[in-house]
């Protein structure tokens, strides 16, 4: 798709340069409504599982976050977390389409967990244009623009070039499934890597950030299953532009939609993870 | 033992402040010098495993807290994580003593995950005091002092009042030994909270800081085999002035040198996770 004006796509700063402003502002507004809400949640109720759950920041902040964006933007389409428990498919076409997490680590916002995120990915042609992610209560603004690099708070953003698994720190998440043959996959897992060698695996309770952690060269390696595509599309950008790989668990390109990933600093490190891996099936995010 | 002016112990603000004061101010300015280090850390030795760094950091840091303390508290004595690995006793007598771990979080630290914590606790009579734990990167200073709360940032700290355990936010930590039969055990104790219905798990890599999430309330319990008495001291006065209970993994009163804990913001919680844990056996910091 060429950009238009009417897209806002044709500013002075590059294609697409008035929908990622819109992004960074509506992150930074929508972190705000977070932080605030961090001090009085109460009301929780459950998606699928006692460990997905969902609350009413969630719903408004992604009312807030679409309503804002619909607007400025008629032509474009939608892909949320909150849109999609409620049925809305999730389909990435070739249009202009926003894929929005209004809240990452919801079960750690439930708890006031100082580990909560704000996602904005925006993808044309099929093809990750750039990602905002925010921090909400350390306040830094990560960001990734296709060609045109990798930030956090305005510092560069660079990946660890480790390509020793024995030497590597790496992230991961369990994912909202919690009977015994997911649990007992999941933490398999965990043991083949720990058994080969890993210095540490570690669970925010955030993919998103986890992610963040690792464009900024903090950790090595990422993997998880069951994750959807709002926690992967933003972050995908600003792993790429930070110098890092994003791959399929198979070790194959990355499919936005297959709710399984591997990203790491270097593709040698990527391929070592997808290996040592055993598939856990989520299913897929555009066939629910 | 009865505080004397020689120790430190009889200021306006109650015994053992300038021992206090003296911790506080050593936790910012070792923790300056992390997040200084942190920038350009790379030399890295290991002590019992891949998984148990030491940096030339924690050596300094060390270093400078006990030359410190030392020069304006000639009486007291001291445990520190380096020292012990370097075969110093760990041994808790009645004298004033300080229980210090320069840098918790050292897999964090020299990967620059920004999970780093400086923690410094002290025991009169073999009964804690008080205790400092400065996050660095954050910058959050944690205290606690024995009949006088807990507060970060001079904000009250003050626990969960979940009992539970299907609606807990449980924290971990991987632990230094990474043969087959302890990772067996660690990661079946992970399964059995997880299958009885945790919310989650979280591992973040410093289990001070987890213990202060903890004290914050930011979660429901905490466990771990494989720590020491340097990464207890100051959290347990400090969980305990916010209203939470620390034990042993057996159900009954902490015992410091143990190398196992079960804290929570309730008793019904500590006592809910202790009864679903498996011991895992790592020997005690007094008889090493």
């Amino acid at each position: 798709m060429k950009p238009s004006s009417e897209d806002g796509a044709t500013q002075a700063g590059g294609p697409w340069e008035e929908c990622f402003e819109a992004a960074a502002q509506l992150a930074l507004r929508a972190g705000q409504i977070i932080r605030k809400a961090l001090s009085e949640e109460k009301r929780v109720s459950t998606k699928t599982s006692a460990a997905d759950l969902v609350t009413e920041t969630d719903h408004m902040v992604e009312a807030l976050i679409l309503q804002e964006l619909q607007q400025r933007f008629p032509s474009h389409r939608f892909i949320a977390e909150e849109a999609a428990a409620a049925g809305a498919k999730c389909v990435l076409t070739p249009s202009p389409t926003w894929i929005v997490d209004p809240i990452d680590g919801t079960c750690n916002f439930v708890h006031r967990f100082p580990t909560v995120a704000v996602s904005i990915g925006f993808a044309v042609n099929q093809e990750l244009e750039f990602g905002v992610i925010y921090h909400c209560t350390e306040e830094r603004l990560y960001t990734g623009r296709r060609g045109r690099g990798a930030f956090c708070n305005g510092q560069r953003l660079r990946v660890s070039g480790e390509t020793d698994l024995s030497k590597a720190l790496v992230l991961t998440e369990i994912g909202p499934r919690r009977d015994p043959t997911t649990l007992k996959l999941f933490l398999s897992n965990m043991e083949r890597l720990l058994r080969a060698g890993a210095h540490g695996v570690r669970v925010i309770g955030s993919s998103t950030l986890a992610l963040c952690h690792l464009a900024s060269g903090a950790a090595d390696a990422y993997y998880q299953f069951g994750l959807h595509c709002w926690d992967l599309a933003a972050a995908t950008v600003i792993i790429r532009e930070a110098g890092g790989v994003v791959m399929d668990t198979s070790g194959g390109p990355l499919d936005l939609m297959s709710c399984r990933v591997v990203a790491a600093g270097t593709r040698e490190m990527a391929v070592l993870i997808a290996q040592a891996l055993q598939t856990i099936n989520y299913g897929r995010d555009d066939e629910r």
